[in-house]
């Protein structure tokens, strides 16, 4: 193997609030030769996800932060370009946590191939990845939707949340989605069959919300906390169950939002109607991937559930593209193309 | 029958915050005669408890509050005078819902024969009562104890408190209360066999919780909220379970508290450490109800579950007796004695 260079995308300091051009650096670095069982992998997608700005802080969560200095955080989809690993060919696709660079090292153990017969390369990164699992696990074990029942989704036309509002369907629940704009609104009305859509940038949300929930709601797919958390709490019906599993309208806080403390409330809210509130990330529910995997890749390719992708190209783009996400810019699963997927050599 | 005359107290104003004497107002009223199906009552035990406080306010909550005027309500113990009901002959002991009043008219089917020769008459509103069963239902269905695992009770020394850390160390777990004085702590430990007490009333409150909880907490038993709760929240670990079963600190809240606004921080822990909350009534698994009486009989009987009353004398204690159980006043399941067990004709 020559010596294979690796433009990265690091941490150059943890942001305060949203982060800036700043916080983020572009180096090239020396890759370093493989080692058994390691292979070469050059990165053609990469997955940007609200989760990342966790990793940018030091708080306590459930993983390690990036250090200071270190390539950002990130599942690929790559190809192999050299291999010292038996189970992976030069020329295969493969799913890992590679992060934000143009090539990666990688053990070959750690790595997941994907059938590029079977779906586009880009939804192991999205409706077949770790968004659509996360949509998948959380609203079937912790929504426990059932037939009839009101589901309300924020982040609807997100990566996530297009998957929980079109599974809920499936389910035969009454949706509605929550999400910026009146083009995201519509998608996720008009192509992904949801029963309605409410802006969360219309001054009269609450009302919006309570309009379009004439019962109440049963669950609340919870994506990004804020106003419209509060919009939804005084409509959850009695043992409604609420999957948190983002709050991304929270992640740039750099301190307490100014009172009055509203914990109370919310712990009233709790007791007097009986609310499950449970969070969860997607690895809790690894044993149960396979199914996610035969149910979503089934109702793909039945038509069933749609998927939306916001590819942006370059990787040089990614800092400015993950700001965008923070504020609900993109529309569709966001996803850098870092190369091409035909290998240019 | 003759005509009974029945005093009872009634509701004449809603507190605005702490409840005062001139909320409540003592009367006689002349009860009508009996229907079929109907028995007289005469009142023996009358059960106080927290979530009264709940039904004097006409904020929207799981039951319907108090009318004004109305009597206050409450479980009884009460023994039947007269009966138009086949299933009840005079001289029966029942337990009912009969309210702050010395005699009553009641459905015969909405009572519970006691045999007063399985246990004292007035365990029938406490630890073979509603808060008996509220500490059983909500441990073991919410917070699922296993072996080894950190239990946290607040309001330890209470009617609900003392069960759920008796149950929990039943069950393997190593238990610490939450209690409010050195003398209510020190019965937890010594009389109820917790593993340690912290007094709530200590302003070291946070550090002590921590250090009594070396490995973290795997459930904490909510009976109080505010500051003991806040103390409890940052030793939560992964895949805490939080059973909400009371918030009595709150109870005379008339407004939210003054800010930060703590709400954003707590949904994180939520999602960052995958905590369940979860609130209940103990209605809400009456299905188990034969569950709990037998598994709790069966530990009095053997002496592995002990229990306190704090007993007052006179319905006309009631109203200053409760306005003291929101502060913590009494030690043991606070009851009121409206009358004597035996007949006086």
């Amino acid at each position: 193997m020559s010596e294979q260079k690796s433009k990265r995308i690091v941490l150059a300091s943890r942001p305060s609030g949203e982060p800036v051009d700043e916080n983020f650096r572009l180096e090239e670095k020396e890759l370093r030769p493989l080692a058994a069982g390691e292979v070469l992998l050059r990165t053609i997608y990469l997955s940007l996800d609200p989760y990342m700005r966790g990793r940018m802080s030091d708080a306590k969560s459930y993983a390690e932060p990036v250090p200071i200095g270190g390539v950002m955080e990130g599942g690929t989809v790559s190809q192999v370009v050299e291999s010292q690993f038996d189970g992976l060919k030069a020329g295969a696709y493969v799913f890992g946590y590679t992060g934000w660079q143009s090539h990666a090292v990688a053990k070959g153990e750690t790595l997941r191939q994907i059938d590029p017969s079977l779906a586009p390369l880009s939804t192991a990164l999205g409706v077949l990845g770790m968004p659509g699992m996360t949509a998948y696990m959380g609203l079937l074990n912790i929504g426990q939707p059932k037939t009839g029942e009101t589901v309300v989704v924020s982040a609807a036309s997100g990566a996530v949340g297009a998957v929980v509002g079109q599974i809920a369907k499936l389910k035969g629940c009454r949706v509605v989605g929550i999400a910026g704009g009146v083009r995201k609104c519509e998608y996720v009305v008009k192509e992904l069959g949801f029963d309605a859509c409410v802006d969360h940038k219309d001054a009269g949300l609450a009302g919006l919300v309570k309009d379009a929930c004439p019962e109440g709601i049963d669950i609340y797919f919870e994506n990004v906390g804020g106003a419209v958390f509060e919009a939804v709490l005084p409509l959850l019906n009695d043992f409604a169950r609420m999957p948190v599993c983002g709050l991304i309208s929270h992640y740039n806080d750099s301190a307490p939002p100014p009172g009055p403390n509203k914990a109370p409330l919310l712990m009233r809210a709790v007791l007097t109607r009986r609310l499950t509130l449970r969070g969860f990330i997607v690895s809790d529910f690894a044993a149960q991937q396979g199914d996610f995997i035969r149910d979503v890749g089934q109702w793909l390719k039945e038509g069933k559930i749609k998927y939306l992708e916001d590819i942006v190209d370059g990787l040089e783009k990614a800092p400015k593209a993950f700001q965008g996400l923070l504020k609900g810019a993109n529309f569709g699963k966001l996803v850098v193309r870092v190369a091409d997927e035909k290998s240019s050599g």
